[in-house]
């Protein structure tokens, strides 16, 4: 367990991969008491490093961090940080229903190792940017030896962080980056990209990299990534074609990710996504085939199964850019050429 | 505790009154470790019963629910228990981010003798009404002995619960009533309640109650209130008057609790309210003296200033009104007459 | 044309019936130069007189406003006053873009005619409070005799009528009733009653109709009725159930309508509904066979062709309370009795 | 009046400058029967073409084509057709309440002199996208010889024209360009021009245009602003930066636009903005001093006093830019230098 602040904002560069939780076969039914695959977590957090990953994070919404049990949630960090065994960072979620509790578990994660914490603010009424930056800030002053990444998902948390909060959130020396809406946000990632001024990084999804990183090059060095548990190889190779300044082929290469993800929402409708993102992300996964994962946790079972059809197939279609992006050296860039799919068969 | 199912429909009926969880003074704090003033609890729970509530339910939105620690809230739910002492049922509120975590401490507060649970769905992500109908089917199979009451919340559990879905939950044989919107969902209150058909009892809110009472005498027979908490009687003498369908004088008291409640929601703005509405009722509950009552408690602990006027005002007209009703022996009708303020000087 | 204002608020009593815009076969061409069909408007209006309708009024949201061309607002309104023949109270349709338009066409209105206006304000950009009672304000100065109905549509006109404003526009001598949401406002219909104080009367849809009657008889005392143009013996007959105040049979009444109407909306969706509205009704109204109507006009012509079916259905099942309650004499009640359907083979 | 379509995409390059309509002193009076400023609308126009604008459009939304009568209207365009006298563009806003209207006003516009028209579709019901393709193909059908702008505007009409529209309008001939919202859109600008594939050109406001220029340098060659009204010099300066491709100028220059516009939003909310934008744009016209404006017309009038504050400051920043960046010869590029201010002492 670290006892003073180790990270900074320039230690979240690259690809910040989001994983989701592996789970038992009847990892949906309530009587479970552990649900966590721990062997395929361990596996899983592996693939990542050797896959190029330069970042990890656990247990944002796909990571089912609602619907953990607290011990679940322990056990699964705890194997995840083994795995990793110090060769990147780890931030461990640790969203609650308050600040205390977020205080409690987040100690208690560090003890377990995590470098930093990924964490969303209480969701139960909604908070102003007044309340966002108190509990930042609480949490920060209570565990000063933790990174913090902030979440910012208006759909989960009831509203998007506001330019001032995150000003203010950019001058807590613990807080050293935010999971960002991106584009989806409209010219809000421009007006908090300002409002933070390098202090922190922004990391918009790895759809929307290219863009930011082409026009502020210094500043958008990461991105974030779900996507991941789909395979690694697109996105660490979206991350050194801009490294590279490969402008056309990012361009070229962006098109094909979209396209990849195309299916994920129902009828196209990104609202609609939203209230079933757990499951569907959760189809989208088991379809790649690149991890092994089973049934989501309740409350979140329930889905139209139509719905699910277009995430498999985006699930598919992301396999098939990863096999062809893990393959050996394409052309020089320096990409992670030995990783092997740690699918079980 | 109880082993069996001991409650029904039947036994929520008349005032049903929500409470808050009274606050130390550094109850805002984070390092706060029992932030719950027990003694006041015991009290605030024996006037209720004294005052004619009957029926009670814990640890709801401005219950603090989601911000007291778990071992704060058993303390809290035990010592209601032990205070209310059978004289009416109580329903402890068990909602948490998971179904397996709401079983888990819906069964401790069982034990601890809680008649029921009153009992919101996992608001992480939405659920839609298969979703929200397995959720409560699932805390019901498994806790077959505790009656509950469902939370219907829109704006904190992330939508309102369909027309089918009340259908489906009036089945179960645990549920036995539902914190409803009333009048504010529109005319959903109608379709809802044809299609629990008298399974289970549908709770409008005190100051829709006259309405509906009148136009279905049979089947609305109780209300919740929070406003109990700023003295029950006006409350408990609206139920008397309805029940001797006295109807010119419910809608003059009905009247008189909504000039009552006016200045409650900023410049009359319920979204604006509903996003606060923690803080606002902490400051309502606190001008009306009925109780005494500390600070909220992280994270919702701030508010813009300007709100709390209209709380605070809401509060002392409150009290003027239970003044009022609470004086022996208005005409005849059972009202109860001994009830003392449990105000602490 | 009157020249002085006649009618006051006690003439919007019963049941206010809204008429759409019978249409040409071609009327959904954008070179048809005449898309009314006259003669049936002609048919319409009598029919709904001899039917028992009290008050008439044209062109709102269905009955196309916004897509007839002003000649052929002139022709139907002035076909619909000769028709009706003083007989009862005619409100001419006359919303339009601005104020100004709005008297231009008030005035040509009145001069053909029509006892008054049903207005809705301009709605390419919302109006608050203050401008919606300066736009009513302004309309009736400068058209002193001329009775105004309010068309309260959030959707339509981009946000409800706040209850200061329902106030403010009640003490306007001309304004002599609104048409509400009712019900669908939630405890806004209560708010508004109370705030206009028996100085104008709001209108329910007549399926809110018996609640708010039974709750306050002496103001509620009108409904208004899209419905009427699928038969108006349904609603005929609930007013004169109101006036008898037999209100188990409202209640009967108002479920068998309620029962009629429920597949209107595609798969119950509401908003939905709002965004075809017009294709919708015309679907509904000519499956009901009453009345004779053509296609709707551009640009409100398209719609999901599954959204058809059920508003067909609606209309079929109307067409059958609308035999039911045509019949001559059920029990005393005075329901007229003569009236012939219009239909033309 | 052309007989036949002569302008294209290609002809939609640099600014497009988007006029307000010139009021006369008593232009807020119900009673006036002409509003418009029509000396001031030649000199306007002529400031526009000299100060370097490229495309000039009319009677958008604060262009008030709402509340202009029809005869203003055809007054104001032949006015401004005339004094831009055939040395850019101009396309005349024609939009109405229904298809057949728009027809009708557009080719009277025609007649006049307009080279294409902007339209927006009518708003009384939302259009989803097949009728707003129908809209739009029916009036292009109709007036073959007009070329048409697009109006993208979510909150006038009532929703986002989707991507599978975009694609359908982009092969009707003549629709040339859509002003669409940019980066207010989230990722949209960028799935709506994958869709248009060239063929039409996608106008971001100038706030978003060089990020997009910078990303689509082929694409992305002009802009629309309704600033220009405050001074054009800003904007034309900036269009000649990109096409330098002098991209950090273009970033630093799109800051200062930033700075300038800051306080045109009360309290930065844009929803609250879009309320009043017509009040709110008339107060920052007229503080910049660049043009002369009467008061807004019925019936948008009323606005909180407050909101024009940060108006009026908007206004008079940019008109500090403007007379920064209308200097004679910064540095080689192509900047007018002749235009003379037509502020009326």
């Amino acid at each position: 367990m670290a006892t003073k602040l180790t990270l900074s904002a320039d230690d979240v560069t690259g690809v910040v991969g989001i994983i989701p939780t592996p789970s038992t076969p009847t990892a949906d039914h309530t009587n479970t008491v552990n649900s966590v695959d721990l062997e395929e977590a361990a596996k899983l957090a592996d693939a990542m490093v050797r896959g190029g990953v330069d970042v990890l994070m656990t247990t944002g919404t796909f990571g089912e961090c609602a619907s953990l049990t607290w011990d679940e949630l322990q056990s699964f960090v705890a194997t995840v940080v083994d795995a990793v065994a110090g060769r990147i960072p780890v931030f461990a979620g640790a969203t609650t229903l308050n600040t205390r509790d977020t205080i409690a578990r987040g100690h208690r994660l560090g003890e377990l190792g995590a470098d930093g914490l990924f964490v969303g603010r209480p969701m139960w009424l909604p908070l102003d940017d007044a309340g966002i930056v108190r509990f930042y800030r609480d949490v920060a002053e209570t565990l000063p030896h933790l990174a913090l990444v902030v979440y910012d998902n208006p759909g989960a948390f009831k509203g998007k962080i506001g330019t001032s909060a995150y000003e203010a959130l950019s001058h807590i020396p613990q807080v050293v980056a935010a999971k960002h809406l991106g584009l989806l946000s409209g010219s809000a990632f421009l007006s908090d990209l300002r409002a933070v001024d390098g202090r922190i990084r922004l990391l918009p999804l790895e759809n929307d990299w290219y863009y930011f990183a082409r026009l502020f090059p210094e500043q958008v060095t990461a991105c974030w990534s779900g996507n991941v548990a789909c395979g690694p190889a697109p996105v660490t190779r979206l991350r050194d074609l801009i490294r590279a300044e490969r402008w056309d082929e990012c361009q070229a290469l962006t098109y094909e990710l979209e396209a990849a993800l195309q299916t994920l929402y129902p009828s196209g409708n990104f609202a609609e996504f939203l209230k079933y993102s757990i499951q569907i992300d959760n189809a989208q996964f088991q379809a790649a085939g690149f991890m092994r994962t089973g049934p989501t946790r309740p409350p979140y079972t329930e889905v139209p199964e139509s719905y699910l059809d277009g995430a498999r197939e985006a699930g598919r279609r992301w396999a098939a850019l990863q096999q062809r992006y893990a393959a050996p050296h394409l052309d020089g860039l320096d990409v992670p050429s030995e990783v092997t799919l740690t699918q079980t068969p």
